[in-house]
C-alpha cells in the first residue's frame, strides 16, 4: 500500500498550486516537483490529474476557515465573522486567488464531471451552513420569520461567489464592502 | 495594413472557442484553425494571445445582450427582461459556458495585467447600467428612494455573476430561481 504521507503532500501542494495558478496552468509534473515527490509516485496515488482535481475541490471546502466559530456570537454575527476571516485572508493575499471552489466552478465544471460534481457538493454543504446560520438567526428573532431561509442561503453564497470574482478583478475592498452592506443591512434583516 | 476581415473572424472565432473551452484550453492554433486563417495571419493583428484575450473580453461585454431594451417595460420589468434574457441563454447552452467576463476574471485576472483591467472596465459598464436602472425606478417610484443604487447595483451584478458559477456546477435553473426571487422581492422593492 503507498505511504499516505506521500498522498497528503500532493493534495496539500496541489490545493495551494491550484489555488494560484489554476488547474490548466498546473501539471502533474508542476505538481509533484513542487511537492518534493517523485513524478512516478503521483500515479499510486491518482487515477489521473482530474482525480486529483476533485480531491483538491473536496480538501479545500473541508478545511476552509469557514467551518471556524467563534463563542459568545448571535447566530447573524457568527455569520459576519465568518464571511471576515474570509475576506480578511483574501485582502492578505493581494486580491488574488479568490475562491478555488468558484475557479474550478468557472474553469473545469463543463469539462469534468468528477470535478463539476465535487465542486457542487461543496457549494450545496456551504449554503446548506448558510441556511442553517440563517434558521438559528430565525429562531433567535435577529431575523424575519417571513424570509424563505433555504432560497437565501443559497443566493447569499452566490452572492460572495460573484463578490470574490469582482475583487479579483478590480483589486480592492469595494465589492466586499457591497457585500456585507447589502447583505447584513438590507437582506438579513 | 492587414485587411479588418481577417482580424474580425479571429476575434468573433476567439469568444466562441474561448466562452466554450476556456482560455488556457485555446491556442493561437487551434483559434486560427477554427477561424479558417493562416496563422502566420494572427500576429499581424494581435501582439500576443493575451492581446486578443483582452479584446475578446471587450468585444463579449460590448455585444452582450445585455444592451437590448424592450419599449413599454418599466424601469424594473426591463431589468427583470435583461436578465431573462441571459438566463434563457444560458439555459439553451444546458447551463454550459457561463459568462465569458467571470470565467476570465476566474482564470486570467491574476496573471494578465491587460486581460484583469479590460475585465474590470466590462464589469463596472455593466454595473453602471443596473445602477442606472435602479435609480430610473427610484424616480418612477418602483423601488424605495431609501435604499444606495450605487451599491445595490455593483452588489446585483456580482450576485448575478456567482449565481452563473453555481449554474454552471449545479446545471440546473435553482440558482437562477433565487436570483431572480431575492433580487425583484426582497432587494428591490
Amino acid at each position: 500500500m503507498p505511504r499516505a504521507s506521500v498522498r497528503e503532500v500532493i493534495v496539500e501542494t496541489a490545493v495551494q498550486e491550484i489555488h494560484k495558478y489554476g488547474y490548466a496552468a498546473c501539471s502533474v509534473d508542476t505538481i509533484t516537483k513542487a511537492a518534493g515527490v517523485p513524478k512516478g509516485s503521483f500515479y499510486n496515488h491518482f487515477k489521473s490529474k482530474e482525480d486529483l482535481g476533485a480531491e483538491v475541490v473536496r480538501r479545500y471546502a473541508t478545511e476552509s476557515e469557514w467551518h471556524r466559530s467563534t463563542p459568545g456570537l448571535s447566530p447573524v454575527e457568527q455569520l459576519r465573522a465568518r464571511f471576515t476571516t474570509m475576506a480578511d485572508l483574501l485582502a492578505g493575499n493581494d486580491f488574488t486567488r479568490g475562491c478555488l471552489i468558484g475557479n474550478m466552478a468557472a474553469e473545469r465544471a463543463d469539462h469534468s464531471d468528477i470535478i463539476r460534481t465535487q465542486v457542487a457538493i461543496s457549494l450545496g454543504t456551504w449554503s446548506d451552513s448558510i441556511v442553517q446560520a440563517i434558521k438559528e438567526a430565525q429562531a433567535a428573532g435577529e431575523v424575519g420569520a417571513d424570509l424563505d431561509a433555504d432560497r437565501l442561503g443559497r443566493f447569499v453564497l452566490n452572492a460572495w461567489e460573484g463578490t470574490l470574482l469582482r475583487v479579483k478583478a478590480d483589486k480592492n475592498t469595494q465589492p466586499l464592502d457591497d457585500f456585507f452592506t447589502v447583505v447584513f443591512d438590507t437582506i438579513l434583516r
